[in-house]
Protein backbone atom coordinates (compact mmCIF):
# COMPACT_ATOMS: atom_id res chain seq x y z
CA UNK A 1 0.00 0.00 0.00
CA UNK A 2 1.32 3.41 -0.96
CA UNK A 3 2.11 6.04 1.38
CA UNK A 4 -1.10 8.10 -0.17
CA UNK A 5 -3.60 5.06 -0.20
CA UNK A 6 -2.41 4.75 3.94
CA UNK A 7 -3.60 8.10 4.32
CA UNK A 8 -6.95 7.88 2.81
CA UNK A 9 -6.98 4.86 4.73
CA UNK A 10 -6.70 7.01 7.80
CA UNK A 11 -9.18 9.38 7.53
CA UNK A 12 -12.03 6.51 6.93
CA UNK A 13 -10.49 4.73 10.29
CA UNK A 14 -9.68 8.25 12.31
CA UNK A 15 -13.31 9.20 11.34
CA UNK A 16 -14.84 5.98 12.55
CA UNK A 17 -12.93 5.93 16.09
CA UNK A 18 -15.25 8.63 16.36
CA UNK A 19 -18.70 8.01 14.74
CA UNK A 20 -18.69 4.74 16.41
CA UNK A 21 -18.92 6.18 20.12
CA UNK A 22 -22.71 7.03 20.21
CA UNK A 23 -25.53 7.45 18.31
CA UNK A 24 -25.07 6.56 14.71
CA UNK A 25 -22.21 4.69 13.83
CA UNK A 26 -21.56 5.81 10.75
CA UNK A 27 -22.18 10.31 11.69
CA UNK A 28 -20.44 12.33 14.10
CA UNK A 29 -22.52 13.99 16.45
CA UNK A 30 -21.53 17.65 18.22
CA UNK A 31 -19.38 15.85 20.73
CA UNK A 32 -17.75 13.13 19.16
CA UNK A 33 -16.75 15.91 16.34
CA UNK A 34 -15.31 18.45 18.55
CA UNK A 35 -13.13 15.65 20.08
CA UNK A 36 -12.13 14.71 16.90
CA UNK A 37 -11.48 18.20 16.36
CA UNK A 38 -9.32 18.68 19.54
CA UNK A 39 -7.14 15.55 19.80
CA UNK A 40 -6.85 14.97 15.95
CA UNK A 41 -6.51 18.35 14.53
CA UNK A 42 -5.31 20.55 17.47
CA UNK A 43 -2.08 21.42 15.86
CA UNK A 44 -3.19 22.22 12.38
CA UNK A 45 -5.66 24.39 13.53
CA UNK A 46 -3.24 25.96 16.14
CA UNK A 47 -0.89 26.73 13.33
CA UNK A 48 -3.94 28.21 10.87
CA UNK A 49 -2.76 31.91 11.16
CA UNK A 50 -5.34 32.66 9.25
CA UNK A 51 -8.02 32.00 12.13
CA UNK A 52 -10.75 33.64 10.19
CA UNK A 53 -10.68 31.19 7.45
CA UNK A 54 -11.14 27.66 10.20
CA UNK A 55 -14.38 29.61 11.82
CA UNK A 56 -15.18 29.84 8.48
CA UNK A 57 -14.81 26.10 7.37
CA UNK A 58 -16.52 25.36 11.28
CA UNK A 59 -19.41 27.36 10.63
CA UNK A 60 -20.44 26.21 7.01
CA UNK A 61 -20.28 22.57 8.58
CA UNK A 62 -22.75 23.05 11.19
CA UNK A 63 -25.13 25.28 9.09
CA UNK A 64 -25.45 21.66 6.65
CA UNK A 65 -26.29 19.88 9.89
CA UNK A 66 -28.83 18.36 11.90
CA UNK A 67 -25.91 18.55 14.38
CA UNK A 68 -24.49 15.08 12.41
CA UNK A 69 -21.70 15.44 10.26
CA UNK A 70 -21.52 12.32 7.47
CA UNK A 71 -17.93 11.43 5.98
CA UNK A 72 -18.47 13.02 2.89
CA UNK A 73 -18.55 16.50 5.15
CA UNK A 74 -15.47 15.37 7.45
CA UNK A 75 -13.97 14.30 4.51
CA UNK A 76 -14.68 18.31 2.85
CA UNK A 77 -13.44 20.05 6.30
CA UNK A 78 -9.88 17.67 5.98
CA UNK A 79 -9.76 18.57 2.51
CA UNK A 80 -10.38 22.49 3.10
CA UNK A 81 -7.61 22.51 5.49
CA UNK A 82 -4.82 20.74 3.92
CA UNK A 83 -5.75 22.89 1.25
CA UNK A 84 -5.27 26.13 3.62
CA UNK A 85 -1.79 24.77 4.89
CA UNK A 86 -0.72 23.57 1.72
CA UNK A 87 -1.01 27.73 0.28
CA UNK A 88 0.84 28.65 3.50
CA UNK A 89 3.65 25.84 2.61
CA UNK A 90 3.84 27.15 -0.92
CA UNK A 91 3.59 30.98 0.18
CA UNK A 92 6.59 30.57 2.42
CA UNK A 93 8.47 28.32 -0.02
CA UNK B 1 1.19 14.99 15.47
CA UNK B 2 -1.78 13.18 15.55
CA UNK B 3 -2.34 10.31 12.60
CA UNK B 4 -4.62 12.98 10.81
CA UNK B 5 -2.56 15.40 11.04
CA UNK B 6 0.11 12.91 10.03
CA UNK B 7 -2.21 11.78 6.87
CA UNK B 8 -2.63 15.68 5.95
CA UNK B 9 1.13 16.09 5.63
CA UNK B 10 1.15 13.15 3.50
CA UNK B 11 -1.31 14.74 1.04
CA UNK B 12 1.05 17.62 0.56
CA UNK B 13 4.18 15.90 0.36
CA UNK B 14 3.07 13.44 -2.07
CA UNK B 15 1.54 16.20 -4.31
CA UNK B 16 4.93 18.00 -4.46
CA UNK B 17 7.03 15.10 -5.40
CA UNK B 18 5.36 15.05 -8.47
CA UNK B 19 4.38 18.52 -9.06
CA UNK B 20 8.01 19.59 -8.82
CA UNK B 21 9.21 17.09 -11.67
CA UNK B 22 9.02 19.90 -14.43
CA UNK B 23 6.81 22.80 -15.36
CA UNK B 24 4.95 24.79 -12.79
CA UNK B 25 6.31 23.25 -9.34
CA UNK B 26 3.01 23.45 -7.97
CA UNK B 27 0.89 22.39 -10.60
CA UNK B 28 0.60 18.34 -12.17
CA UNK B 29 0.87 18.42 -16.05
CA UNK B 30 -0.20 14.94 -17.78
CA UNK B 31 2.35 13.31 -17.32
CA UNK B 32 3.00 13.48 -13.65
CA UNK B 33 -0.57 12.78 -12.72
CA UNK B 34 -0.05 10.06 -14.51
CA UNK B 35 2.42 8.79 -12.89
CA UNK B 36 1.28 9.56 -8.94
CA UNK B 37 -2.50 8.05 -9.91
CA UNK B 38 0.21 4.60 -11.38
CA UNK B 39 2.42 4.80 -8.54
CA UNK B 40 0.47 5.75 -5.57
CA UNK B 41 -3.36 5.29 -6.28
CA UNK B 42 -2.83 1.62 -7.98
CA UNK B 43 -4.55 -0.38 -5.36
CA UNK B 44 -7.70 1.80 -4.68
CA UNK B 45 -8.27 2.47 -8.29
CA UNK B 46 -7.75 -1.90 -8.76
CA UNK B 47 -9.83 -2.47 -6.12
CA UNK B 48 -12.62 0.37 -7.05
CA UNK B 49 -15.48 -2.09 -7.37
CA UNK B 50 -17.60 0.71 -9.46
CA UNK B 51 -14.97 1.38 -12.83
CA UNK B 52 -17.91 4.20 -13.88
CA UNK B 53 -17.57 6.05 -10.76
CA UNK B 54 -13.36 6.63 -11.16
CA UNK B 55 -13.90 7.11 -14.91
CA UNK B 56 -15.99 10.06 -13.81
CA UNK B 57 -14.14 11.48 -11.65
CA UNK B 58 -10.84 11.59 -14.08
CA UNK B 59 -13.29 13.23 -16.39
CA UNK B 60 -14.33 15.86 -14.20
CA UNK B 61 -10.81 16.36 -13.79
CA UNK B 62 -9.52 16.87 -16.97
CA UNK B 63 -12.44 18.74 -18.15
CA UNK B 64 -11.25 21.58 -15.41
CA UNK B 65 -8.24 22.24 -16.82
CA UNK B 66 -5.60 23.19 -19.34
CA UNK B 67 -3.86 19.96 -18.56
CA UNK B 68 -2.74 21.20 -15.49
CA UNK B 69 -3.78 19.80 -12.13
CA UNK B 70 -3.64 21.82 -8.80
CA UNK B 71 -3.75 21.31 -5.45
CA UNK B 72 -7.11 21.91 -4.81
CA UNK B 73 -8.20 19.97 -7.82
CA UNK B 74 -5.66 16.48 -6.23
CA UNK B 75 -7.61 16.96 -2.92
CA UNK B 76 -11.31 17.03 -4.45
CA UNK B 77 -10.10 14.08 -6.26
CA UNK B 78 -8.60 12.00 -3.56
CA UNK B 79 -11.63 13.11 -1.17
CA UNK B 80 -14.10 11.27 -3.77
CA UNK B 81 -12.06 8.20 -3.91
CA UNK B 82 -12.13 7.86 0.21
CA UNK B 83 -15.87 8.88 -0.21
CA UNK B 84 -16.04 5.97 -2.46
CA UNK B 85 -13.66 3.65 -0.36
CA UNK B 86 -15.54 4.43 2.78
CA UNK B 87 -19.27 3.65 1.38
CA UNK B 88 -18.07 0.59 0.17
CA UNK B 89 -16.52 -0.41 3.36
CA UNK B 90 -19.69 1.25 5.15
CA UNK B 91 -22.02 -1.05 2.40
CA UNK B 92 -20.13 -4.45 3.29
CA UNK B 93 -19.50 -4.11 7.69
Amino acid sequence: MSKLEKAMDTLIEVFHTYSAREGDKHKLCKRELKDLLQNELGEYLEEQKDATSVDKILKELDENGDGEVDFQEFVILVASLTVACNTFFCESS
